[in-house]
C-alpha cells in the first residue's frame, strides 16, 4: 500500500544544510523540468527559471537576504521568475508558479537533494536580475536553494485536518 | 531507474470526464492532507478546504461556471479557499496556494483519481460561498473537481526547455 507520491509529499523538508557534493547536470534539468510541467491557467507557462552553479556569482546573493548562510551553503540556486508579459490572471499566475516550485521540490527530494523555497529573498528582485543581467518583463518569485543534504530539518508541523476543513456535505 | 514521483508530475493530467464510481472518504481526506502538507511562508498554512459530495448541492455549482459539464460529471468537488486573517504577503500567499493544489493533483492521480482544477470559477467566489455558509473571511481560490477517470485529456504541451531558462552560469 506504499504510494511513493504521497510519502514523497510527506516526508519533503526544507534543508537549509548542505554536504560538499556537486549537483549533476542532468538532475538540475529534471528539476526544471519537473517545475515545467506543473498546470497553469490557460497553460500560459508564465515560469521562467535561471541556474546559478558559479560560486562568485552566488556569493553575491549572499549580501541579499537575511538566509546568507543558506546561500553559503547551497550549491546551486534556482532563481524562479514570472513573464509579465505571458500573465493573464496574478492570483492564478502566482498559484501556477507555486506549483511549480512545489514540483521542482518534490523533485530535488526524489533525487536525493535538498531543497528549500526562499521567500524573503524576493525583496531584492531588482538587485538580482541586475546580477544575472534580466530585465523588468522578469519578476523573482523564489530562489531554490540546493544541495545534498548534511542534515535533515526533521520536523514540520501542520494544523489539524478538522480546523482546515470549513464545510462537508 | 523508474522514480514514481517524476512520473506522476509528467504523466499526470486535467481530467474533466469521469467514471460513475463513487470516490472513497478516505481518498478525499488523503487528498486534502497533502494539500496540507504544502510549504508556505512562514509556514502559515493559509489554505482551508470545502468538500461537496451532496448530488443536490453540487448540482447548484453547474451555473457558476463555464465548464458545468464537469462539475455534472464530477463526483465530488474540493473548494479550495484562502483564510484572508492568516495571510502575510499576498503573492506568497498564492503561491502557497498554488503549491496546495499541485500537491492534491498528483495526490489524486497516484490514488488512481482523475481531476482536474478549475480556475474560471473564482469569479462565483460570492456565490459559492454563500451555498456553503462561509463567510468574506475566506476567499475561493480554485474548485478541484474529482472522479475517477472515464477518459484521460492525454494531450498537453510544453514550452522547450530552452525557452523558459533565462540564465545559466
Amino acid at each position: 500500500m506504499e504510494n511513493p507520491v504521497l510519502s514523497a509529499i510527506y516526508s519533503r523538508r526544507s534543508v537549509r544544510q548542505y554536504a560538499q557534493d556537486p549537483i549533476e547536470d542532468a538532475k538540475i534539468k529534471e528539476i526544471i523540468k519537473a517545475g515545467m510541467w506543473a498546470p497553469s491557467g490557460l497553460n500560459n507557462q508564465p515560469w521562467r527559471f535561471a541556474i546559478v552553479k558559479d560560486p562568485e556569482l552566488k556569493k553575491k546573493f549572499e549580501p541579499l537576504t537575511k538566509y546568507s548562510r543558506v546561500i553559503k551553503g547551497a550549491k546551486v540556486l534556482l532563481p524562479v521568475f514570472i513573464d509579465k508579459n505571458a500573465m493573464y490572471h496574478p492570483v492564478k499566475d502566482h498559484q501556477a508558479i507555486g506549483a511549480c516550485i512545489e514540483n521542482m521540490l518534490l523533485a530535488a527530494h526524489s533525487l536525493g537533494l535538498g531543497a528549500v523555497w526562499l521567500g524573503e529573498i524576493l525583496k531584492s528582485d531588482k538587485e538580482i536580475r541586475k546580477l544575472l543581467g534580466l530585465g523588468d518583463d522578469l519578476e523573482l518569485m523564489a530562489v531554490v536553494a540546493l544541495g545534498y543534504p548534511a542534515s535533515r530539518d526533521q520536523k514540520s508541523r501542520r494544523k489539524d485536518m478538522k480546523e482546515l476543513i470549513v464545510f462537508e456535505g
